[in-house]
C-alpha cells in the first residue's frame, strides 16, 4: 500500500497506551489464574494493539464476519493478551478476562474455536501459519475478496519445520494478502531460542523462501505501523525484535520466566508502573471491512447424479475416490480438493482434469497440507478434501489432532492402505492410520470397499461435521453394490448370508472381498458364513455386528489389513467385551512386512481366502468341540 | 580439505563408467521387478558414483564398521542405485540385484537395516537429514572420530519441514563432518517439484540455514569430486542440478515417468546405448577408513544403585524420569539425552545439569528430535533418551512409524499425559499417545505409577531392543512401591487385594491413584476392590488380568487418562473378548476436554475416586441382578 501516512501523534501515544492495557490485563488474568504465559504476551502487546486498532478491518462484534480479516495466533500460549485486545474492541467483557483458565469459562489456557474470534485452536507450535495460508489462498483465489490473513509466530516455534512448509507454499502461490509476524523475543520454554537476536538470519531464511521480509523494532508502534503498510506482491513477513517481559521491570529479557504468572504482590506494583506509562485516553476503534466476500452455503451438498457402476466392475477404491470427488465437485463450486504430490497414486488428478482451479497442489508436505484444508474450512468458505498415502498421514497427526481441538470439517483420504500394496514395502503401507484415526475423538473413519460405497463415502463426507477420513485401497476389486444402495454413516452392511451361517467375518477394503471369496469356497464344503462389510469403523456399526454374531453361534473373525491394535479388531473387540457368549478372532498384521506381490504377502499375513477359511474351520470345530 | 587434487583421467572416466553401470543395473533390476523407479536412480548416477568409489572411506565387505563413513539415502525410492553400488563395491553379488523386490530377497522396494549397509529405513520422505544429523553429532562429539556422513536427498523431499529443522539443526551444532547432497533432477511424482531447476533459491535457502552450499552440474564427476573436497566448519550441501532419467533416450527430463519401470524391449534397447558410454574397463575401490571409533559396548546397563525413594513420599513421574535419567547416566557414558525446549517440563534437564556434554538440545522440532535419536543410536553407538510433551510425539508419529521399521532402539519419554496436566487445555495433553505407540509394531510401552516404577522403566528401557516408550505425569502421586520391588516388561502388579474382592480395577498413573483411593473408602462400605498397576501397556500382562479377573467375579474396570479408543481399556478389552463370564467397564475421556483445574477435569471424565467408586457400584450391582 504506497499510501503510507505515518499516523498522527494522538493515534501513535493511544497504540502505545493500548499495548500497555492489553499488558496490564494479560499480567492481571494470569496472576488471578496462577497460571500461563505473561511474558510471552508482553513482548507481543505493541504487535497486538497496531494489528488490531490500525491495520486490521473487522467487526469487533462479529468476529466471524466472512469480510473481516483474518488473525491467527500461532503461538498459542500467548492467548491472554488475544482475550485482552478482544475486550479491548468490546467484544469481551474486561471482568470475563479474570476467569481466564477456569472450568466454566470459555477463557482457556490457549485458544479454542468456542470464542468466536477464533478460527484455529493454537497450543502446538509451528500450525497457525499452514492454517492462515489455507485462509488467504481462499481470500485470494475462491473468494476473490479483499480480506487479509494475519498470523502472530513466536521465535520459539520457527525450529518447527511445518513453518517452513508454509512458508515454501505461501511464496509459490504468491499469497500478497497474507502477512506473519515473527515475535522475535529470543528466550524460549527452556533455553533462548537458538538464533537469539539475530534478525538478520530470520531475514535472509525469509528472503531465501520468497517472503518480503522487513525487520522492526516490536515495541515501537511507529515502526510497525510502516512495516504493515509496506507490502507487495508476495507475502510479507514482519520480523519484530522484541524482549520477552517487555515492561515487566525485573523480568524483561530474563530466563525462566517462561509460562509463569507474576506472584500478586509482585503484579501489583508492575502494573501501577505501567500505568504510569499511559498517557492518554483516546480510545480506538478497529476500521470497518470492505463487504466483498461472496454469501456461500456449503450445506446439504448432493452428487449431481447416482453411481454408475455395474456390478462385478472391477475398480480400486482409490480410483472410485478420484472419480467421485471429480463428481462432487459438480455440485458445487465450494469443493475443493489438494494433494501432497500423488494425485497420480490417490487420483485426486481427475478432479484436479475437472476442476483445475479448486485444486491446490500442496507438494511433499504432509503437515501443510492438512495445515491449508484446516485454514480452508473456516469460517464454512469451502469443503476441503486432502489427499495422500494413508501412512503418510502420521506426519500430520499433530496437525489432524489439533484439527479435531480446532472443531474442524476437513476430509481426509489415505490410499495405500495395508500390505496389498505389494512390492514398495512397508514405508509406503498404511498400517496404523485406522488407529491413528480412531484416537481423534471428532472423527469418522470410511472404510469403504468397493466403487458405489466409495462415492457415496466421499459424498456423506462432504454434508458429516468433524474431520472425516476415507481409507482407500489400491488393488483392484469387483463392484459389490448396486447403484441405488443405501449408505449412512454408522450402518454396516450384511454382503452374505444364508439360514445356517456358522461364524460372522467382518472385512473391509481387499479383506472383505478375500472373505467373500472364502465364503464362496467353504460354501462348496457346506460350510456357510456370513460376511459383514462395516462401511464405517468408527462409528462401528455395533449393534449389526453383535445380531449377526448372536445368530452364528456368538463366533466373529475379523481380517484387517492393518496392525492388531487399535483397528477393527480391537475396535469390535472392545465392543463385543463381556456380550455373554461372544468370541472374537483376529487376522491382523502381526510385525513389520516387507516387499512382495499383494497376493503374497496376504497370505503371509494370513489375510487371504485361504487362511480365511482355515481360521472359520479352526473356529467352528474349536468350539464346536468345546460345547 | 585444501589438499584438492584433481583425479586423473582415467579415474575420472572410471567414475563416468561406474554411473553408467549403475544407471544399468538399476534398469535392469526395475524392470525385471515389474516396479521401481529407475528415473530416479539416472539422475544420482553420478553422484551416487563419485561418493562410493572417489570421496567416501569404508570398508565395502563390512559395511556397518564403526569407522565407516555414513551413507544415508533419504531419497528411499531410489533404492535400486544403492543396492547396484554395493553390487559394484563387492558386498553383494550382480545376480541379487535382478531378485529386487521379490518376497524372499533383502532388496526391498525401499531400504531397510536387514541389509548391512543400510543404517535407516527411509521411504518416507525427508527423514533421512535428521538421522544423518544424529550420526554426525554422534561422530564428532560422543566418538569423536574421523569417519563423515552423507546424506543423499531428492528435490521433492525438500517441501518437507523436517529437511529445514535437519538444516537448522546441523549449522546450529556447526557439524562440518556432515554433507548433504540435494539431487534436484526437477521432477517429482505428480509434477515438476515448486523449484524446479532453480537451484539458485537452494543454494540461498542453504545459506540462509547456515550451510555452506555449492552448486554443481549433478552429471559432471569433475565438479562433484571437486565439491566434496571443498568443505569448511560447518555442514556442506551439494546442490547438484541433474535430470530425471538422465541418459535415458526419450525419458531424460520427461514428466510421467516418475516409478515406471522401462518396459523391457525398451530397456534392453537404452541398455546397449549405455554400454556404448562406457568406454573403460578400471574396477574402482573405495578407500579405506582411518580406524579412530572407539570401541563402545551399550549392553546390560544397570543403575548404579537401586532406587531411593520413601513409600508415601510425593513425586510426580516426569521428575522421577529426570532423577532416574540423569542417574543412569553414571552407568555408561553413552546414555545420552535429548529435548525439544521442554527439559525444565519433562525433567530431562537434571540428565543435563549431571551429563551437560551428552545432552542435545534439539529444540521445538519433535520431528527431528526423533530422527536425531534414530541416528545417534545407529550401529549401537549410544543409548539414547528423547523426551518432549506425550502428546507433541504425535508430530514426530511417521518417525516413529520409520524407527520401528529401521529396527532402531531409541526411547522416548512423554510428559504431561492427560486431562490431569490441568489448564493448559486439550492440547497440551496427551490423550492419543497410547493409541500411537501401541501401533508401533516394536514398541514397549512404560506407563509407571510412581518415582520407584518409573526409575525401574527407564533402567528396562535402556536395556529393551525397539521403541521404549514411558508415559509420565504431571500431579505429584505418592511412592506406591519398595526401593527392591522388581519390575518387568509384561508383567503387572496387584497393589491392592483381599479375599473378597468384588471388581479389578485397572489404573496407571494418577488412575491408579485414584482407584487405590477408592479402594479405601470402598472398603469402609464393604466393598473390597481389587487394583492392579499394568506397568506396560505393551505388552499387556493378560495373563495377571484375567486370573485376577476370575478372582473377582469376572469384573474388570478400566480407568485411564487417555482417549477411549487404543488405549488402556482397548488393550484389555481384545485381551479378554471371548474369555467366559469377563466383563469389562470402561473409563476414559469421550471427547475433547477444556482448561480447568487437574482434579476437576479427572472429575468431570469419571476419572476421580468418586467416578471410580459409583462405577465399582454400578458393575457389582448390575452383575448381581443379572445373576
Amino acid at each position: 500500500m504506497a499510501d503510507y501516512h505515518k499516523p498522527d501523534q494522538q493515534t501513535l501515544q493511544a497504540l502505545k497506551d493500548t499495548a500497555n492495557k492489553l499488558r496490564i490485563n494479560s499480567i492481571k488474568a494470569t496472576t488471578a489464574a496462577g497460571s500461563g504465559h505473561p511474558t510471552s504476551c508482553a513482548s507481543a502487546a505493541e504487535i497486538i494493539s497496531v494489528l488490531f486498532f490500525h491495520t486490521m478491518k473487522y467487526k469487533a462484534q462479529d468476529p466471524r464476519n466472512a469480510n473481516n480479516d483474518r488473525f491467527v495466533i500461532s503461538k498459542g500460549h500467548a492467548a491472554p493478551i488475544l482475550y485482552a485486545v478482544w475486550a479491548e474492541a468490546g467484544f469481551l467483557k474486561e471482568a470475563e478476562l479474570s476467569n481466564l483458565r477456569k472450568i466454566d469459562s470459555i477463557l482457556e489456557g490457549h485458544p479454542v474455536p468456542k470464542q468466536a474470534f477464533t478460527d484455529v485452536a493454537t497450543g502446538s507450535l509451528g500450525q497457525g501459519l499452514g492454517a492462515a495460508c489455507g485462509m488467504a489462498y481462499t481470500g485470494k483465489f475462491f473468494d476473490k475478496a479483499s480480506y487479509r490473513v494475519y498470523c502472530l509466530l513466536g521465535d520459539g516455534e520457527l525450529s518447527e519445520g511445518s513453518v517452513w512448509e508454509a512458508m515454501a507454499f505461501a511464496s509459490f502461490y504468491k499469497l500478497d494478502n497474507l502477512v506473519a509476524i515473527f515475535d522475535i523475543n529470543r528466550l524460549g520454554q527452556s533455553d533462548p531460542a537458538p538464533l537469539q537476536h539475530k534478525v538478520d538470519i530470520y531475514q535472509k531464511r525469509c528472503e531465501a523462501f520468497g517472503w518480503n521480509a522487513i525487520v522492526v523494532d516490536g515495541h515501537s508502534v511507529e515502526e510497525l505501523c510502516k512495516a504493515f503498510s509496506q507490502v507487495k506482491d508476495q507475502p510479507t513477513a514482519i520480523i519484530a525484535k522484541t524482549f520477552k517481559g517487555k515492561g515487566i521491570t525485573g523480568i524483561e529479557d530474563k530466563e525462566n520466566w517462561h509460562g509463569k504468572p507474576l506472584p500478586k504482590e509482585m503484579a501489583e506494583q508492575v502494573i501501577k508502573e505501567i500505568e504510569g506509562r499511559i498517557l492518554g485516553n483516546k480510545k480506538l476503534s478497529p476500521a470497518l471491512p470492505v463487504e466483498d466476500a461472496p454469501a456461500i452455503n456449503i450445506k446439504g451438498i448432493k452428487m449431481p447424479s447416482p453411481p454408475n457402476y455395474k456390478l462385478g466392475e472391477k475398480m480400486a477404491t482409490r480410483k472410485a475416490y478420484g472419480l467421485a470427488l471429480a463428481k462432487l465437485g459438480h455440485a458445487s463450486d465450494r469443493v475443493i480438493a489438494m494433494d501432497g504430490d500423488t494425485k497420480n497414486s490417490t487420483f485426486s488428478e481427475l478432479f484436479k482434469k475437472e476442476h483445475p482451479s479448486r485444486y491446490i497442489e500442496c507438494y511433499i508436505a504432509e503437515q501443510n497440507m492438512v495445515s491449508v484444508a484446516i485454514g480452508c474450512t473456516t469460517r464454512d468458505r469451502t469443503i476441503a478434501f486432502a489427499s495422500t498415502f494413508a501412512t503418510f498421514f502420521t506426519r500430520a497427526f499433530d496437525q489432524i489432532r489439533m484439527a479435531a481441538i480446532s472443531e474442524s470439517n476437513i476430509n481426509l483420504c489415505g490410499s495405500h492402505c495395508g500390505v496389498s500394496i505389494g512390492e514398495d514395502g512397508p514405508s509406503q503401507m498404511g498400517l496404523e492410520d485406522l488407529a491413528m484415526f480412531r484416537a481423534v475423538p471428532s472423527a469418522t473413519i470410511f472404510y469403504p470397499s468397493d466403487a458405489v460405497s466409495t462415492e457415496k463415502a466421499v459424498e456423506l463426507a462432504a454434508n458429516t461435521k468433524g474431520i472425516c477420513f476415507i481409507r482407500t485401497s489400491r488393488p483392484e476389486n469387483v463392484v459389490l453394490y448396486g447403484n441405488n444402495e443405501n449408505f449412512r454413516v454408522g450402518q454396516a452392511k450384511v454382503v452374505h448370508q444364508s439360514k445356517d451361517d456358522q461364524v460372522t467375518v467382518i472385512g473391509a477394503g481387499v479383506t472383505l472381498h478375500e472373505a467373500l471369496a472364502a465364503a464362496e469356497q467353504l460354501k462348496k464344503e457346506d460350510t456357510n458364513i456370513r460376511v459383514i462389510d462395516p462401511f464405517t469403523i468408527k462409528p462401528l456399526d455395533s449393534k449389526t455386528i453383535l445380531e449377526n454374531a448372536r445368530a452364528t453361534h456368538g463366533r466373529i473373525i475379523t481380517v484387517e489389513d492393518h496392525y492388531y491394535e487399535g483397528g477393527i479388531g480391537e475396535a469390535v473387540s472392545s465392543a463385543m467385551v463381556g456380550e455373554p457368549g461372544i468370541t472374537v478372532t483376529r487376522l491382523a498384521v502381526s510385525h513389520v512386512p516387507r516387499s512382495g506381490k499383494s497376493t503374497e504377502l496376504l497370505k503371509m499375513f494370513n489375510l487371504d481366502k485361504d487362511s480365511i477359511v482355515k481360521t472359520v474351520k479352526a473356529v467352528v470345530s474349536q468350539i464346536t468341540n468345546a460345547k
